[in-house]
């Protein structure tokens, strides 16, 4: 079940992870106190890098697919949390909406578990979807025999529902990154979650990694040790247009400053890694349109072969915002694969997680790309709690134990990027 | 894992199984609006028998020992209850004081369960001794060559602690029925969990029966079906003193009563079951001095053999107060062995449960005695998940699906119970 872990044994990752073991009363301790300040999101799913030298979120999904991929253990992990979550919610609920995307039968496995998940945590779960051609109920079959039904919505002036069906909540796994549908905006008196400028259509990474640079840290100044070991360093430019060539210069002198910020902190930890940057779209993209660039120079070239690439993001429009990320290398590997962790979250719980691998990819490329595939990890098997006891880098519980301290550190950013970014804050001020 | 079930799989037994499964979203939220209402117990084991023809719950216990005895796999799933019980009570705290019993090396396997599952939870945990024999830190060597460090108390007017050592919370592991410990008493500045009302000094078996048959009336109201199928049915005498046989009359009277309703029930469901009783004292007892009896004219003869036993209760007194309970014989074996099902519950969550089994005793007796033994037994486990499509009786999930359900019945049932019981309700109303 467990993958071998061929991360470096030495080196910052295993003071990190020691750090962390020893301080795990204090550090739950400081979830819990973040928590009475702030609402975690409804669910979380956070990719994770592991270069040996420093361990970092580089993508934190506020409309997570990919349940299916967890493993059936976790599921009463998953049900638990639900419970928790709708108790604090909706705790009179009867009805549970839930939008999915429209997507292939592999992202309806996904929808399916939701379901389960939801059902078993108390709720009448129906789907419902945003795409007109839908006018009555249809039947959507699985690839392991059995069904779902999508249903039209029926909009009231204040209500969103399914014929017959009236829910206390709206759950969104879509991330609307095609815009903000009508049909969503002003239900005042139901909850839709996640909210709508969670979307893709608002939201934007760079908000993301400027909470997350906050979040990481005060927990650096709990755990008494440099944030950057947990904090992807970004820049971001407005305004970019590939086809044009517009906006370009920006990334230019971004990509070289983080080049050598990066430079320096090799230096500073004796890291004899060679600096990278990852250029992408500042609002999601389902993981297209990602460049590694090594060398600032290389951007012209890049931007040559990649320009057409980029400059279709999901909804056929250019590239106008992007965000210049330090690249952070995965030094995990299943069999020959590259692999990164991804860890699932719902309400404040971490629920499970999966390596995601890609065996034509490098260490330094976005492995969420067309040829991935999963292997469920149970981050959360008691196999898997930590072991105080033992010594660093040797022990995959306390590693996984590391990486669900990092999912919920970039959940609790996230939490701080909607509070920051909630067009409707001043009402409740 | 699952061990074969010899449960009927017919009658009334199997109907119930399937409303259940039926309404479980129903069910859960009808639990969620409860917990609106009232506080769970911190933490719960319920003895559950499932004689065929109806499911009761016959011993519910507030400070449950035997978390040892739950698979590994549940860890995850009472750490994350751990959480939400601890983010309710004192989100801030950062210190757990655990009062443990004092009992033998097994029981002390239990200690150190709770003491991880708690410290994983993000608490220091440390273990005070009420025995005032312990005068410094003594270190109690475990079966598995680890050790737990058990500390003298230290009380301050208004608080308890340890040495350096000021929780939040004390838990209390043990069932004070020895009485309540002054040291315990006044402690309104901390939480005290269970509350001392719990303990045994005080609580009476017929006050939690009492509520149970209100929780079991309102749950039957939900699911449209006769209460009897999941309520033992008692009657209560107080002052009877087994060495003089002063008492014994209304024993003798209740029991004929009881004899007689359990008569008409099993004529109305067409049981052919011999009704039987069981004699207790109505504080705890550790399962100490429980009598089957089939006939009121058995009760003399009983009384002979066992005066000695009973009039022995764990503090050296006579038992004064006496339940009178509907027997419910289980049906349920492991191999030759009887056995009944243990649900474990910390706040409002299934945690896991087991098998008690015991090779020499009868499917009318208590297993709760020397000999018994323990098979772990992933209630939580998905693979245990109710699967709604299934044929009643013949899914092992199911089952314990249902189990969960009636130990939350008997949990929400100490919940009214120690709210009607509590000594200092008037102060807060």
């Amino acid at each position: 079940m467990v993958p071998h872990l061929v991360t470096a044994l030495t080196g910052p990752i295993n003071e990190l992870e020691q750090r962390i073991l020893e301080s795990m009363p204090a550090i739950e301790r400081w979830f819990r106190l973040e928590w009475m300040e702030h609402t975690p999101p409804f669910y979380t799913s956070v990719d994770v890098r592991n270069a040996g030298y420093k361990l970092a979120p580089v993508d934190t999904n506020l409309f997570p697919g990919g349940f299916n991929n967890l493993t059936e253990e976790m599921l009463p992990l998953a049900i638990q949390a639900a419970m928790a979550a709708i108790e604090k919610i909706c705790p009179e609920a009867k009805n549970l909406l839930l939008i999915p995307e429209k997507r292939d039968s592999f992202y309806l496995m996904n929808v399916q578990r939701l379901v389960q998940i939801f059902s078993n945590a108390g709720l009448n779960v129906r789907l419902g979807t945003l795409d007109d051609a839908v006018t009555e109920p249809t039947r959507l079959p699985l690839p392991d025999g059995s069904a779902l039904t999508l249903e039209p919505l029926q909009r009231t002036p204040r209500r969103l529902g399914l014929k017959d069906f009236d829910p206390c909540t709206i759950l969104l796994n879509n991330d609307l990154s095609a815009g903000l549908p009508k049909i969503l905006e002003n239900l005042h008196e139901q909850y839709l979650l996640p909210p709508l400028h969670a979307g893709w259509a608002v939201r934007r990474k760079s908000n993301h990694f400027h909470s997350y640079e906050e979040v990481a840290k005060k927990f650096a100044k709990l755990l008494g040790m440099d944030p950057w070991l947990i904090n992807p360093m970004y820049a971001h430019c407005g305004k970019v247009d590939w086809s044009e060539g517009a906006g370009l210069e920006c990334v230019q002198t971004n990509v070289d400053a983080l080049l050598s910020k990066i430079r320096r902190k090799h230096k500073e930890y004796g890291i004899g890694e060679k600096p990278f940057v990852v250029v992408k779209a500042d609002n999601g993209t389902h993981g297209r349109g990602v460049v590694t660039i090594r060398d600032a120079k290389d951007l012209e070239e890049v931007n040559r072969r990649t320009r057409e690439r980029m400059g279709a993001s999901k909804d056929g429009q250019a590239v106008s915002e992007v965000i210049i990320q330090e690249g952070v290398p995965t030094y995990e590997r299943i069999h020959d694969a590259v692999a990164e962790p991804v860890v699932y979250m719902i309400d404040r719980y971490v629920v499970g997680g999966f390596y995601r691998m890609h065996a034509e990819r490098g260490i330094d490329e976005n492995l969420n790309a067309p040829g991935s595939s999963f292997v469920p990890l149970a981050f959360a098997e008691s196999s898997h709690l930590p072991r105080p006891g033992e010594k660093p880098g040797v022990s995959a519980p306390n590693r996984f134990y590391m990486y669900g301290v990092i999912g919920r550190l970039a959940m609790l950013a996230a939490s701080y990027e909607l509070e920051a970014t909630d067009p409707e804050a001043e009402i409740y001020e």
